[in-house]
């Protein structure tokens, strides 16, 4: 499945024109350069699990793939997280320049709403995957985490506003790659509330292991600074529940996740979703 | 129509949550404050003339100037033109900071595609109008122009490039809002071509009008710095051509746009379009 997202993302890149090189060059750069891919796999894993042929819904997978890595742009620049590595590579502000950094961020942003037009489903499916992904990455939802995230650092902040940050800048992307995935093969609603709290559940358990990594993770296999959130003074689950308690939380999320698709009379066929959850949780990159 | 735009652009920003509050206040302070409206008003008049009722294309016509409006926050960036002063107010930046400005932008750019999906027009018009709106602003148009004019910094270019940089940088998003109104009122083929040929005219002719009024214009009228092209040593058409060369190539252009519209066999009312091009030349802000 890897491989097929990474040609389908090169495929749907602008060509290279001489007077656009750079521009392209920056966000090939980042689009094409490694990552988990956690994003395009849900979708179509979740298009395919729910009996839609994952060819038709590559163009979407590949949007929710520019949406990430854009956010990814502009949270390493200097005036964000102020990050030199990322993926084991130069961040795309280090490798080339602020403002190329800045306008490839921008560009990937809106060639995700180009690309995802071209999903093979009816036009109105198409405008609810339109709707899903705006209102996923934007003012309520991704772009509201990273600000949020930011006002935090360095402050005290309750339970409920850590799990809302985690829900907005992480969690809201993964919700609607699943989302869409089902959204395209016209689910009923009830498999889509299935597989929303399926979504919302492993997102949270994806943030929550994301921060146990950054204290216990291995630098060469993240491709990434550890300590960064502990140097930010940033709120994570570790430095407020410990290790351990993080780690329960993980948990209790995935099995939250595995109970909801594991509903009768769901339409779906949930056993690679629900592999999916529990490999998540061994992951340590 | 000024009005109705104030208010529909208000109408479809988020709701001021607690949480999101500095977000959205960026978002505000720059989408609601003050600017020309010349892209919605441009989008609404075509809509009108082709025959469609305005209040259908608010939602498109607003989503127009949420992509404009984010383009100037990145460009104005210290990265980018380091500019201090928009329309006679601070920058976002300086008024917030730079992380804050960076994601208001993203969140703008967001909200575009999402507020586009309310145009009450038909499914596969929305999905048109969807296409248009982000080819226009992306990689092949206007984050490209700002790349290249950033790239021609103080470097001879030829006149084909000073083009592109215009055709790119301004023109495509004022093109797009002339044919997404004629795209939303489904005219025949001939007629957007001819509203196509109108848009790219007045849109260049709108660009170097913008350098003459860089050399010659009033600070206070223009709410921003004058000599800032020559600062930059960008490349500008009153640079190359000499003042009374750059004010010929306007009326020039004004006179290919009315041409253009008074072809005969064109389904539209085409006054208030003429009408709009010749009032731009004698814009003196």
């Amino acid at each position: 499945m890897r491989d097929v997202i990474e040609k389908s993302l090169l495929s749907f890149l602008p060509e290279r024109s001489l007077s656009a090189a750079r521009l392209l060059d920056a966000m090939t750069y980042s689009l094409l350069g490694g990552g988990k891919r956690l994003r395009p796999t849900l979708l179509l894993m979740t298009a395919r699990a729910c009996g839609l042929p994952i060819d038709r819904v590559l163009p979407a997978a590949c949007a929710v793939e520019m949406i990430h890595t854009y956010s990814l742009i502009h949270d390493d620049l200097p005036a964000m997280d102020n990050d030199d590595y990322r993926r084991g590579k130069l961040t795309n502000h280090k490798q080339f320049d602020e403002a190329t950094a800045i306008l490839a961020g921008d560009a990937l942003l809106t060639l995700a709403f180009e690309t995802i037009l071209l999903t093979e489903v009816d036009a109105q499916t198409r405008l609810f995957l339109v709707r899903e992904l705006s209102q996923a990455s934007g003012a309520r939802g991704m772009v509201a985490g990273q600000m949020l995230d930011l006002l935090a650092e360095g402050k005290r902040i309750t339970d409920e506003q850590l799990v809302e940050i985690h829900a907005k800048k992480t969690g809201a992307l993964l919700r609607a790659s699943v989302r869409m995935g089902a959204l395209a093969a016209e689910v009923n609603q009830e498999t889509l509330c299935a597989l929303t709290i399926y979504a919302e559940s492993i997102g949270l358990a994806f943030q929550i292991q994301d921060d146990i990594l950054d204290v216990t993770g291995d630098v060469l296999l993240l491709g990434k600074q550890t300590g960064a959130d502990l140097a930010l003074q940033k709120a994570t689950y570790p430095a407020r529940y410990g290790l351990a308690g993080a780690r329960d939380r993980v948990k209790e999320l995935t099995q939250r996740a595995v109970n909801a698709l594991q509903e009768p009379n769901l339409s779906l066929e949930a056993s690679t979703l629900i592999d999916l959850a529990y490999l998540l949780t061994e992951r340590v990159f």
